[in-house]
C-alpha cells in the first residue's frame, strides 16, 4: 500500500476524502510517562488523584483541547468535527503514569492521530508539572490501542 | 522541591517568573517512531531522504511550528520568543525513525517543553504519513538529551 | 439534572454527543458595558456609530471571529460549524452600550457559548477601545436572552 | 484624553508603543457568575472545590489558557509575554461563584486586558460546564479591581 | 448584486447559511513570485525541486496548513471542513515561481477564500526563505482560476 | 548569499539569531486589490470610506490581527512583539482598492514578513467582502516598500 499522502510527483497532499462516506469512528490511544519513584512519591503524597487532583485534570484538560487542534498542528490531517472526548491520567505503577485518550466523531475520515496526539499532550502536561523536581522523565508507549469505523478496525497489542 | 504549578491550595497556577533573569538557553530532545520493517522499506524504497523528502521535511516543518506554539498546547508554559530551532528526522535502524529538536532562545524560562512537543509533533507527523500501511507504529522514549542555561545543566542518558 | 461534564469517576469530559440528531439552532447572548457618561459623550462626539464606526465595526469583527473559536476556547466544547452570525454594539443610554450577538448553526449541540462568548469579546473590545479614558468600566449581564432548537427553547428575563 | 486606538483619520490602529519603557506590570480583574441557588447546592453536593475540583479546576485551566491569548483575541492588543497568572474560582454565596485573576509581566503596555479576558473565560466555563441543569444563569461586575506599574495605579471599588 | 456581507445597517455581518445546501464545492488559486534571475539561479542551483526540495515542500506545507485555517483569518468567512488540498509550488520561468492551490470540501459555501489564501501563504513562504538574498520580490496574479459547485461556476482567464 | 533557511544538509530550519541585537525595526509593504469598475461603483455607492466603512474596516481589522499571527502561519518565521501597527484601505483610481501595512518592533529580526502578511490578508478580506458581486479580482503587487533597522534599509521602487 502507497503513503498516500505524497502525489504521484512526491509532493505532500492532502488525501480528497470527499467520496468516502461518513461513519461513526472511535479511536483510543494511550502512553506511559516513566517520572521515577521519587516525583511518584510526590505526586501520591499530594494526592494528585482523589483531593486536589491538579496534574491529573490539568493534562486532562489540556488534551481534550488539543484534539480539537489536531488538524491545525498535523500538517495533512482532515479537520473533524470532534463530538466525543475522554482522557484517563491515573497512576500504573509505583514510577509511571498511564494515560488513555478515546475520542469519537462521525466522519469521513478516521480520529486515530486525534487520540494520539491528545494522549501525547495529557503526557507531555504531567511532564510539565513535574519537571521542577527531575528532567529524567520518558514518555514511552505513544501508541494506537483500538480504532473502530472506516475501512478496518484495528486492535493493538494486549498490555 | 515541590510541583512548583500548584499554588498552596493546590490549584494550578502559572508560576510568576518575572524576578528571574533573562538567560541564554537551549534544549534537546529526542524521540524514536518504530515503524517496522515493511513501512520502513517503503520509506527507502521511495527515497524518503533525498529525493523528495516528504516525510522527513514535513515532519521538520510540522516540529518547528509546533515549538513555537508550545505555549499555546501546555496549560502552565510561559509563552517564549523561540529564536531558534532545528530539527532532524531520519532513520534510525531497519524499523525505526529517530527524532531530535533542538530550540534555543534567551528568556526567564527554559525551552525544555518546546523541545520535547516539537519532537512529539515530528514522531505524529511521520506516524500520519505511514499510517495507511500499518497502525502497528509506537512512538518511544520521547524525552530530555540536554538542556544549557537557567538554574542547571540536564544530560540525558547516553545513547 | 446532573453535570454533565463530569464524568462518573469526576473527571472533565467532553460529552459524546454522536447519537444526537442534527438540527437547526439559534442563540442569542446579551452584555451591558457601562463606560460612564464622561467615556460616552466622547464616543458620542466622536460619533462613534455612524462616520467612523471604528469602536463598534472593530467589536463587531472581534466578536464574530471569536464566535467561530468558542470550542478553542472553551474546554469542553463541541466545534461546531459556525452557519451565521451577527452582532450589534449600540449606545443603550448615556453611560452604556449594549452588545447583542446571535448565532446559527445546523449541528448536534447548541450555539449558546458561542453566542455568550462573542458578547463577551465584543464587550472586551469596547473596554480596550476606551479604556485610555478610564478603567472604571464595568460589564454587566452577560447572559442567554433566546434560544430556539436542540432538546428545549430557552427565553431570558424580559429586558 | 482621546481614544488611542484611532488614528487621526479614524481608522482602527495598533498603537505603537515602541518608545514606552519596560516596567513590571500586574492586573486583577473580577467577575461573578450567578449560578442560582439550585446550581450552587448540586456544586457544593458533588463537591467541587475539594474532592473533585472539576469545575473551579477547569475554569482556571481555561482562563490560564485565554490570558496567553488575549492579543489573539482582542484585535489592537499588543503581543505580551505573560510571566505569571493566577486564577481562583471560588463560592461566593449561596446562589453565585466568585472569579479573579492575576496577570503579572514586564512590558511596554499593562495585562488589563489580559486579566479581565482570563476572568471572563473562567466565568464562561463554569457557565458551560453547569449549562445542562438552567440556562438562566448570569455573568456580572466583571471588571478591573486593581492595575500596578505603567503610567497611573488602579484601583476598583471596594468590594 | 448587493454586498452580502453588509447586513442593512451596514455592519459587517457573517451571512446566515443556514438554509443554502451541501454541495460538492472544488476552487483553484493561483499566484506568482517574481524573484528576479538572481535568486532563480541559486534556487536552481540548490535544485530545489527535485534533490533537497526545502523551499517548494515549506511552501506546499504552509499552504495546506493556511488553507484549513481561513476562516479564522478572514473575519466573515464561514469555517469548512475541508476534505482535500493539493499545491504546486513550481518554476515558472527564469525569474519566477509559479504557485496553484485546489481546495475540495462538501459544503454550503464556496472554498474561493480557501484557495486564494493557501497560494498566498505559499507565495508569502517562498518569499521568506529567498528574503536573505533581496528584498525586490513581488507577488503578483493572486486569483482564483476555476470554481465549481455552487450557485454557479468560475473560469478565471486563459493563461 | 545563501538561502539561510536552509541548513548545511538542505533540511529547513528557523535560523538561530540569539547572537543578533536587538534593534528598532519598521517595514511597510502595500498591494493593490483590482476589483474591476462595476464592484468600485458600487463601493462607492455605499460610501465605504466614510459613513459605514465596513469593507475598508473589517480589512484594516482582519490585518492587524494576521500581522501578530505572522510567526504561525510562516513556517520558519521567528515570533516577535510587535509594538505597533497601522493599515490603510483605500480607493486608488476607478477600478482598484490600495493597501498599505506598517509594522513596527524591537526585535533581533525584521517585520518585513509581518507587513507583507498583514497587506496580502486585508486584500484577502476586501476580495471576500466583494465576490458576491465577481470572482474577476486580481490582488497585484504584494510587495515590501521600505524597511528600516537591522542590517541594511530597503526602498522598494517608487509608486
Amino acid at each position: 500500500m502507497p503513503l498516500t499522502h505524497l502525489d504521484e510527483a512526491g509532493r505532500p497532499a492532502m488525501v480528497d476524502v470527499s467520496d468516502k462516506s461518513v461513519t461513526k469512528r472511535t479511536a483510543t490511544a494511550e502512553a506511559r510517562v516513566v517520572l521515577g519513584t521519587e516525583i511518584m512519591q510526590a505526586l501520591v503524597a499530594g494526592d494528585f488523584a482523589t483531593k486536589k487532583g491538579s496534574v491529573t485534570q490539568t493534562a486532562i484538560i489540556a488534551a481534550t483541547m488539543a484534539v480539537k487542534q489536531t488538524w491545525a498542528v498535523i500538517p495533512l490531517c482532515h479537520p473533524l468535527p470532534i463530538q466525543g472526548c475522554s482522557v484517563t491520567v491515573e497512576a500504573q505503577d509505583d514510577r509511571s503514569m498511564y494515560i488513555s485518550c478515546t475520542v469519537t466523531t462521525e466522519g469521513k475520515t478516521g480520529v486515530e492521530m486525534e487520540a494520539l496526539h491528545g494522549a501525547s499532550v495529557a503526557a507531555l502536561t504531567v511532564y510539565d508539572m513535574c519537571k521542577a523536581m527531575s528532567h529524567a522523565i520518558c514518555i514511552e508507549d505513544l501508541r494506537l490501542v483500538r480504532k473502530r469505523g472506516g475501512k478496518s478496525d484495528f486492535d493493538g497489542p494486549a498490555v
